[in-house]
């Protein structure tokens, strides 16, 4: 097993199937990773997206499995594995790295409000001493819109400086722009910061940044990695735009619903649009908003449907 | 083994005991709930002042079984069981059911933020049928400035309407006199309204709730005991404010851990100022500051040593 090598490219939150009980279904789970690989975007699982926090450690475990026993590349795996409870964040991250997984993205605690960066450095440094493995990758995850406790830049890199081979990336869904671009001109070596949506992409490519991890990516993957690989091309900012196009018409509904509807639809395997609470799936109505708005822009998800009979 | 009543008095959420390596410590957290009924405080063990989230379900379950395995009267418990992903909320309500505990108080899952009442209502009707029993109680859990995901007016309803033999109160933990007060006033039957702290003890018990739930009693429970018990006395104001004093002393630092901090040096076990990350136990300085101002005030913690050494 060959040490991990930094992410960079585009990755999703791959959302997760549920049958009728509201069990993962991990056949379905298979299937849809395997047509993110086949659209050259990394499977940053248990993610905001993947409704990962509506999930047990026991059921992210197997999924991760399972995942890697019908020969997913491990590699090519970024779970989410940071968890409120210390002995949850550590668990999940000792058995990614087990598993051979290219990197874990790791959430801070999120229910206690108003800590100190001490706080959660100590929080991050002992899960990485208790994993203690030199091929554990960590990606920070800040999104403070969401989990309301967020990472500075004097946190991030007190720990790139203790942890200079195992810290070594962030994905930021602040929304701002600012504060990405700040991380950047930081200049930590080697240090891979991801935007936390495509909105950002071209941007986070122009001011040195890795790519992105995008909700979107689990509907819009082609696209969005075309504009990773070309974004020196003369087309570039109209590639930008068009993504940005796509995206509202999702951000017009609630994300992760919206992001299953559209899956259901356009891989004809209805469960898809099953969410967990405290999540509610679109109404019909809403879902046939959502598609109509997708088919008047000529959107399409080529080779979904396949993938999912397969 | 009898249907639990529904609670009315003065709960604690127990502070939880942490050895060295930051391993719950059972032995001392019987003590303490031990020290705790003597005072005729019950045992909201596992709420946000017991750093909670900061445990993994397999630790809770674990304590709580120490406890009634030593002999606590389950019908004094009201764990909190309400996590972020159902099924860790099913498993540890079932399991507080199954021990035959007076009641649960349920959180909302946390992580995903601006979601809906009928997400909401799904998640409590999903664990309360999954969990289906008649000797389920359960008590909401309302702390918007920490979870940031409240419980309107409508949900409650909504579920007291459907459950009306097991959804039986709600812990307020907002602050919001108006909101702890509107709750009363919509008469839902033997409904208990316990307020989140004792700050609204007095207001409460005078609008007719039930009492109070507070991080306070676990280090000044007598007195708090002691109002609620003699709420129409004459000096019941005075009570109350010199129970907003004591309150102060410890709001003026992080609570947790100052509740932490007196708890160490009443007891004179110096290991109860540890706390697991995200938070940071107080500084020697702030230690000192805290005891100062507490002897200032003539507090004790009469009782607490010896039960800390029985």
């Amino acid at each position: 097993m060959s040490a991990p090598q930094r992410f960079s490219g585009v990755l999703t939150p791959v959302i997760t199937p549920f049958n009728e009980d509201l069990s993962p279904d991990s056949a379905k789970f298979i299937q849809q990773c395997r047509w993110m690989l086949s659209q050259n975007v990394g499977l940053s699982i248990f993610g905001t997206n993947s409704e990962a926090n509506s999930l047990t450690v026991e059921e992210k475990l197997d999924l991760l499995d399972c995942l890697i026993d019908a020969g997913i590349d491990p590699l090519k795996l970024m779970p989410g594995t940071g968890c409120c409870a210390l002995g949850d964040s550590v668990r999940m991250t000792a058995h990614a790295v087990k598993r051979g997984c290219g990197g874990v993205l790791m959430l801070p605690p999120f229910y206690y409000k108003g800590v100190s960066d001490e706080g959660l450095y100590r929080n991050f440094a002992e899960i990485i001493e208790r994993v203690g493995s030199t091929d554990l990758r960590v990606y920070l995850y800040h999104i403070p819109p969401v989990a309301q406790v967020g990472l500075s830049h004097d946190l991030i890199e007190r720990l790139v400086k203790a942890y200079p081979e195992t810290v070594v990336g962030v994905k930021d869904s602040s929304g701002d722009w600012d504060n990405t671009e700040g991380m950047i001109k930081r200049g930590w070596d080697d240090f891979r910061v991801l935007a936390g949506s495509e909105t950002f992409l071209l941007q986070n490519m122009r001011a040195g940044g890795a790519g992105c991890i995008s909700a979107t990516a689990n509907v819009n993957p082609a696209a969005i990695n075309t504009l990773y690989e070309n974004w020196e091309a003369a087309d570039a900012d109209d590639q930008q735009a068009a993504l940005d196009e796509i995206r509202e018409v999702f951000q017009a509904f609630p994300m992760i619903p919206a992001l299953k509807a559209a899956s259901a639809h356009y891989s004809g395997v209805s469960s898809w649009a099953t969410v967990r609470p405290p999540l509610v799936e679109l109404t019909a109505a809403q879902s046939a908003e959502l598609i109509a708005n997708l088919k008047n822009r000529a959107f399409d998800m080529p080779g979904l449907a396949e993938a999912a009979s397969a």
